[in-house]
């Protein structure tokens, strides 16, 4: 049998593993299912036979080297940062390795090693980063293979709420790292790339700034952009694109409302607030508004931002029970940030019947034969239940196919990749269809920033 | 005779090296002018007797030892990042030194050995630090001898263009480092006490939470918020108190329209712009703003901003000729701050007969016997001319007045120190009145913020 070792069995790995192991009889394999939680491993194998699971501490050099040594290909799920020592073991041993996460810097520089040992270390095969670059490349080879000159790519992701557990007036819940939802957007200025000049936009305008998007049957969305939309400018062959922007996918209404935490200071990481241990969430609040003897913390909020008495985004912050006196923040030394995420915990944490559902959208526009095209494809990939999640599909089942196709000889590349290649892309784009995971593509009249074109 | 090393003959040096002089004979001094521009220490000496200039450059270690050893106090004018090399060796050969700068952690450091050896090393003795801390403590002081309980401090301080050379309507021209004008109050949130409770204010608001100051003869001021108004919260003896804020003073109106700035993210510091080089102000504005076909620059941002047609705020930034497609920003791989400071460069910039202005204001709330008080008091100094600027004799005469006391064995501290000493700040606050420089006090009613008690 064809040993597979899957290193980390959180979140992201049922679908994986059910992939796998509904493959493991017809394709001779044997899945090792290694997490520092033996517990975790043993439970996500179940009583499935070609399977096992065991014990690993990836900082213990000599059971993470047994365990690499006697697989044919591993796959690694864990947090992004402990690749490396993974990887390097992979190269030791000869064996290729397949991950969902971005490609560090530290990641990168093991190329020409990963190369010289004739191995691919594929990287970036998840949902985003993954589903984005394949499902772009597809529609951007076709295009250019037919004669097109793309000059517009626009790309956006979201990780929402399903329609049906879609009950607050957010319309967002927690479908994955509450940490990274709260911090989105800081570090710097977005930067993106309209109609062929540079646009920049400082964090305390980025939640006002958003476009929408429609998706039949799903309705309105609207984006914010991500901070560098020009990443993979060079990767997706775009150094001659006119414009050029990435972003992420909220319902509207959304980003105005997060807006007024960014404004008041709600998001920031960078310091601890004192005595936050035994302040209320109105306290909190009121930290960042003028003191008055008399005046209500809400008057102050809702004067410093001028938000008018029949505002709906004033609704969306009393369903947070922002301005309650007596629940305790409760958290010691903690950054706005923290106290932040605690808050929106408590209203946005996923019931145990809630599904979610990730969104992606592209707008792909281009010249050909000197008039211009456009094409928009979407895709929506709802959850089933919260093991079996629209996260833990579109991460897991790109991975699993690309692991598989890897140790049956099917990539020729070598060295440290991303799915940007037809080989890699095309098969597991078409496989994603037998599992609902789809992008319909439809032809639009080219637009571009002109919308007086129209 | 005393010799005194002065070390930096730049902008603030004009009002100290003239008191030193005009003390040479009486006092029996010898002064030593060191620049590494040796033309700029000859030109600031003139034809006086009783000093000589030196071309000096402080990293050359033995022409430094050498201009050390030789003098009986030094004098370090050279900006803050370089005192440290000169410190150690006033410790090595058992010299006083004197420096308007703030206390770096190498130069706190250095405390131990500076008492070890008998010395003083006197910082923060300019005008902010310097005259703040002299002329705060001596009221704080009297406060507390009377027997009463200080319970509000707020102190502001503004580099500001005299009245009789104001002629734009931002009320404000660059009368010191203009950098640090354009990137005040960046890198984290303003943070201050304020009736028992810590407030915190975003860099994105800093503008946007000011207040009114009013003294008479100068009218209306306003103020915004320092990074940290509770630096000296122990130092001062303030650990009780219920409100302390401490700020920067500028005209009214203008902080309202540099948050327009701070908006659109043309402050930012920590990234550079493509092609800055061959941008026009007009592009600069532009990268801030979405792309349209049609609609103009002007019309955008007032769209973004919500700007009306007939708010001044507008006519402020036509002023500064920031919407001119023809002005080039000429500078490579720029900073959005680095070029909206060439932009305010244009417009900010001294004439060479214009004057600067220092406004300072302090409010002492306290206790006594039951009853609540509050003394404002304040201070406004004018310059002469461009050599010899407010700034230059606020920073310069406490300066200078200091090294003669500290040299005339006045001054009993030892250590690394800053001036909030009785025996060093008062025989300055009283001498500094023979040169115009003088706090007025007035007892005004106990408001705190509680504008309702009014």
């Amino acid at each position: 049998m064809r040993k597979i070792l899957l290193i980390g069995s959180g979140k992201s790995t049922s679908y994986l593993l059910k992939y796998l192991l509904n493959k493991s009889t017809s394709e001779n394999l044997f899945v090792t299912v290694a997490d520092l939680n033996a517990d975790a491993a043993k439970k996500s194998i179940g009583n499935h036979s070609n399977t096992e699971a065991i014990a690993l501490d990836i900082f213990n050099e000599e059971s993470r080297r047994n365990a690499i040594k006697n697989a044919d290909i591993v796959i690694s799920m864990l947090p992004a940062s402990l690749h490396i020592e993974v990887a390097k073991d992979c190269i030791l041993f000869g064996k290729n390795m397949v991950t969902a996460s971005y490609i560090s810097p530290e990641m990168q520089a093991l190329n020409d090693a990963v190369k010289a040992k004739g191995l691919l270390f594929l990287n970036e095969i998840g949902v985003d980063p993954g589903l984005d670059h394949m499902s772009a490349m597809q529609v951007l080879d076709r295009i250019r293979d037919e004669g097109g000159h793309v000059i517009l790519f626009e790309s956006f992701t979201g990780g929402l709420i399903a329609p049906e557990s879609d009950n607050n007036l957010w319309n967002y819940k927690f479908t994955w790292n509450p940490r990274n939802v709260v911090t989105a957007g800081q570090g710097g200025a977005a930067k993106f790339l309209q109609e062929g000049t540079y646009k920049y936009i400082p964090y305390n305008r980025l939640f006002r700034r958003t476009e929408f998007l429609d998706i039949d049957h799903f309705g309105r969305f609207e984006v914010y952009a991500n901070r560098d939309s020009l990443k993979y400018q060079s990767v997706y062959g775009l150094n001659r694109v006119q414009t050029l922007y990435r972003g992420t996918i909220r319902r509207v209404g959304f980003c105005r409302a997060w807006h007024i935490f960014v404004t008041l200071g709600m998001t920031d990481d960078s310091y601890t607030i004192d005595d936050s241990e035994n302040m209320s969430y109105r306290d909190f609040v009121n930290a960042f508004l003028p003191y008055s003897p008399s005046d209500s913390v809400e008057l102050k909020l809702r004067h410093q931002l001028k938000i008018d008495q029949d505002d709906i985004v004033w609704d969306k912050l009393v369903e947070l029970d922002i301005f309650n006196a007596k629940k305790p923040v409760g958290l010691k030394k903690a950054t706005p940030a923290q106290i932040l995420q605690k808050i929106l915990m408590d209203s946005w944490t996923l019931d145990t019947t809630d599904k979610d559902m990730i969104v992606m959208y592209h707008k792909f526009g281009y010249e050909k034969n000197g008039k211009q095209y456009q094409i928009d494809a979407n895709m929506v990939v709802l959850g089933d239940d919260q093991t079996y999640t629209a996260m833990a599909k579109t991460v897991g089942l790109p991975v699993a196919m690309a692991a598989l196709a890897v140790l049956n000889g099917k990539i020729t590349e070598t060295g440290v990749k991303i799915p940007v290649f037809k080989e890699i892309y095309q098969p597991i784009l078409n496989e994603l269809i037998t599992f609902g995971i789809e992008f319909k593509e439809k032809e639009v009249p080219y637009l571009g920033y002109n919308p007086l074109n129209s």
